[in-house]
């Protein structure tokens, strides 16, 4: 199988491509009873679309999704829940510019090698376009959580180039303070340094990379397996499995290569008979399992690799050539990848506290 | 399940604890003909094991790897290879300071929450003892891996504390370099500041922690999957999978975050009738497939969590109370993650190999 | 996951109940290159839908199948492959009179035992409503089997009630054969009395049970795998996953528990420089693994449950009632399972394709 | 993968040749707390073992299951659990007589297809041997269930050539009854007569074949899942997946072709409030579902293959020769296969146990 079914007892089998007609996600292992409509993805879905502030591309797309089986009388039955999203931008173009020339920076060159042939219009299967369907069955798991813990997942964008947002305390940050500013970073002051600077980038015909920050509040101790089912192994894969993430991390993160143990190590103690850490330098996770504590993650993600400007490459033949990618893209990913990394940080989760109801019934 | 098989059709599954008769993996799906014996996991396995070196635990393992089946006159059959190494550090020693007390920045909480109770003698399940069965089965790996494409995968330590190896490219560094030194940096003068860090630290009665690199050169152009199981999402979670890794990158990494589209694009060209990128900030992998460049990672890796001195924590019945690790511990995990690291990456190139050959042929 | 996935490496994932807005299947692993098209479905789809003779149902069901993904310019682009069939005939209906009552030898129990509530209309996920998606996967396994070595997977009525159709070679039955009687029996004596009976059964507000024999020829040696995944493993699992089935066999199938192994086993021989046995008691399968022979199948299907006369029942309170099934249903499933049975069959075949070739390369 | 791995929840992966060092399995998914030791594989292994008794081979081997992991202080851990059993009967013979011919009913000839090399020592991976960790992991299945909702497995010898067992209520046979003649079956009267039957055949230097019927009391209503994983076919697959069994069935199996529907459906009524059927001809699972009536299966088992007369065979490079299977061989497979089939059964029913906790909690 070419890679389709994410998760193990919340499962989610995705198809679809950026220029055909309809991308789909079939959701596997939502327990019945869960209440459940289409409206439940507008919001995220408003967050990923296209054409949704001056930072994105202008392109639209109105991105709405059906729920085609598996919901009756407003609740889940237990049985799979196939979500469809048709492609509204579907126009004809001129593709002869780009259809046998290598994007620098994209999948053309991979797929051909994978494949032998590829649907060139828009990136086709390695389009980000393939998203839509994922965070409308993170949507199904956010509210999965929510009923059954409390849980909350919340992403935000804490670096665009240089700019570095301040957070205190990762847990406190809610989904409203990360949406009243479209680059949603919820340090205000970093938020408009951001703004700015992706304007400028996008004046130089140019792209910016960034970094997302996220954030599971109330997930209890004892999820994630062991050994390769790790709750950090599944997340790592989870974000991994994103366009344009090239690196991932927990708690302390790569600070971890300069400290020392004695610095490092979150001490134990009890706060309202709970058994807490002093610190979270261990992002809520040791073995690999969830600790009680706020689980931290962080992302690196590249600049858009689509430039409005001409880039030197190769064609299907080998021969040297240029390309400009036309069309309308981010200057900066960072925000609409915010809505796509929460929905994968809570498809790992859910797929995590189903597993653990078979461990302890 | 509990998260104990990892791969799709290269496929590793274990058993085992710290203090248990013996650690098990059962290896799928390598083909039929591939020449293999015991003595085939010995170099990897003496990498990996304890008191190699005035750097690591003086603590003494044999580590003997024993297959029972899978292999009939010199060559896999084609079935399943089944891998014993005994513990022979069964010793019965006294546990009653640590049965029932939580050690920092260890699983012993996280499994007691998981599971209502724990294996304590060592960590069970949790303790890097576990990892000598993925060592040999990474074994199996490298081999098919060079048999079918020439293909080497080589780690090394890049960072241990504030010290950086300087390497100039990735694809050139090899085994014979990174044995030179106990500390597996083949950079020799940061070589021998990591040792005498290391051994300060020792000293001190602290740990120290660092990164690793990884190379895997020779993978052809084609390999990894486009949606959920790309290259780089697997082999995110391989390397996540392993104890005290808190950070996994590839290419440029993080310092995507601060550049600009058209500084990170790398440019196709052709060189000897093969497609390739000018540079190689995407690590040999786009759109999650490889791009035919050497693959190249990178891993946080935390400062060990046992340590020699006093640390305040508590117990299960959740009282105040403090911790002394005693036992031989590593001052730095990083020397002995290499062939850990190795193992999981040759592990996911295998698997992504096979996967290949049901797409093309 | 609640199980709506089949199959390792030629993967298919459904979703769909029989009252909702659409049945759909995501296709996975098919790969690259293959002609397709929504026609290549139509075929079966017809042979499968309601309505379409005498014998079956009068319902009416145009079963139109569209590809939303991983077909471009006429061919397979490797990536998953969605199928759409939306569901016509939704009208509203009363369901007072059973949606609070079990239906005998239905589901609707058995669902409520295990979800707390179920979709009452027409069975919901328990309708073979579900099986048109599987059909059309189906078609594609057998487009793909054809291209790749030829292989015909054909069905067959072999009994209704106690009439048993005289079928000489089980490899020689041609699917044109099959369609010149709307019972899909080759025997053309059987199928007039097959018909017959039916018609009476019909007419005496009954049903009557049958079986369908199953042929794959052009099956190489060599499929399948050792323990779990036979190969008549896989197309045990496959057949028992269709509605009304309850028993399986192959090759001389339940005869064997009265043979002497002096009689039952086939001996070995050459045949055009091929090994060949000189009988097919085994059905062509030795060991789990294909041998080359004719892959004959046999299986039961029990007579449908719903009956236009009263039976006793219970309702979801516990209380004694009655039910009629109301709405229009075969008398005798054999017909219309035909195509249903060739898909699994197919379906596994290509599975198993697949997965020699990372064996075998 | 080769096929080495069974269950989603509940997994049990096994490796082992007949004449290599070992057999082993790995069980992972079995919850945490389960009492349980290496004794308690001693019942079942003794059923399975040769040399038992006059009607089975005299070939004699111990069978002791060793636990390796996942066990501590008497009680499952969570984690996963290796089990070895050391071949015993490793005796260096001179195998030219068979190493380059194909004994017919056999796997050598289909191996040899599939990988292009082969063990010929025993059969190697496809020796009934690879059963007895089988064994071992049904009867940690059969405690769990036992354990947790006070499940039985059971199951006896059907037929042995044209002696028929007379059997009343399946859900009433147990083990002790089915234990008191060698031959495994409840009915006194018709065990004489195979015994008798078998005799004779061994004294011909045949062999004969038979059929199994197996019944799962206890199981609640709600386990299985709708469509491809239905009990039903995972039952199937289970059954199917066991040497030399060529057909499987439940309840009225192929004697529904010939039922209409008044007389096939159960019909529901309630007792002692709970819902059950006034018969059972739908074996305990309608829509693939339990229904809390008694699962009851039945499979048919050809003679053993091997023979000590001389049959017609031809060698590895197509010629025509003779083969007579020398060693110690059951003249009837029934009796040695009873605790092999429970196993299956057992594992998937610990299976869907596990699955149902994450549909329901």
């Amino acid at each position: 199988m070419s890679g389709n079914t994410f998760g193990h007892t919340f499962r989610v089998t995705t198809a679809g491509e950026s220029h055909g007609p309809a991308n789909v996600a079939i959701v596997d292992g939502v327990p019945p009873g869960l209440p459940l409509c289409a409206s439940d993805f507008a919001f995220d879905l408003a967050r990923r679309r296209p054409g949704q502030s001056s930072l994105t591309t202008q392109r639209q797309e109105a991105d709405e999704a059906r729920i085609l089986s598996g919901v009756f009388e407003g609740r889940t039955t237990g049985t799979s829940i196939a979500i469809l999203i048709e492609n509204q931008d579907q126009r004809s173009r001129d593709y002869s510019a780009i259809k046998d020339r290598y994007r620098p920076g994209h999948a053309d060159y991979t797929f051909d090698a994978k494949y032998g042939h590829r649907d060139y219009r828009g990136g086709g299967r390695s389009s980000a376009r393939e998203t839509a369907v994922r965070v409308a069955a993170g949507a199904i798991a956010k509210k999965l959580l929510a009923a059954a813990h409390g849980i909350r997942v919340v992403g935000w964008v804490d670096q665009v180039g240089d700019v570095v947002a301040q957070i205190g305390d990762p847990s406190a940050v809610h989904v409203e303070e990360v949406e009243q500013t479209p680059v949603r970073c919820p340090d205000r002051d970093a938020a408009e340094r951001m703004i700015s600077l992706i304007e400028q980038v996008r004046k130089e015909r140019d792209s910016i990379g960034g970094a997302a920050s996220l954030c599971a509040t109330g997930v209890p101790a004892g999820w994630g397996e062991p050994v390769f089912d790790k709750l950090k192994a599944d997340l790592g894969k989870a974000l991994f499995s994103l366009p344009a993430v090239l690196g991932v991390s927990y708690g302390a993160g790569f600070d971890v290569a300069s400290a020392r143990g004695s610095d490092n190590n979150d001490l134990f103690g009890v706060e309202n008979d709970r058994v807490v850490t002093r610190s979270n330098r261990h992002g809520g996770m040791l073995g690999g399992i969830s600790s009680g504590m706020p689980i931290v993650l962080r992302c690196a993600v590249k600049p858009t690799s689509s430039l409005p400007q001409p880039q030197e490459t190769v064609n299907d033949r080998g021969e040297a050539t240029t390309i400009v990618t036309k069309g309308r893209h981010d200057p900066c990913l960072l925000p609409r990848f915010i809505p796509m990394a929460e929905a994968m940080v809570a498809i790992v989760l859910a797929d995590h506290m189903l597993r653990q109801r078979a461990v302890r019934g």
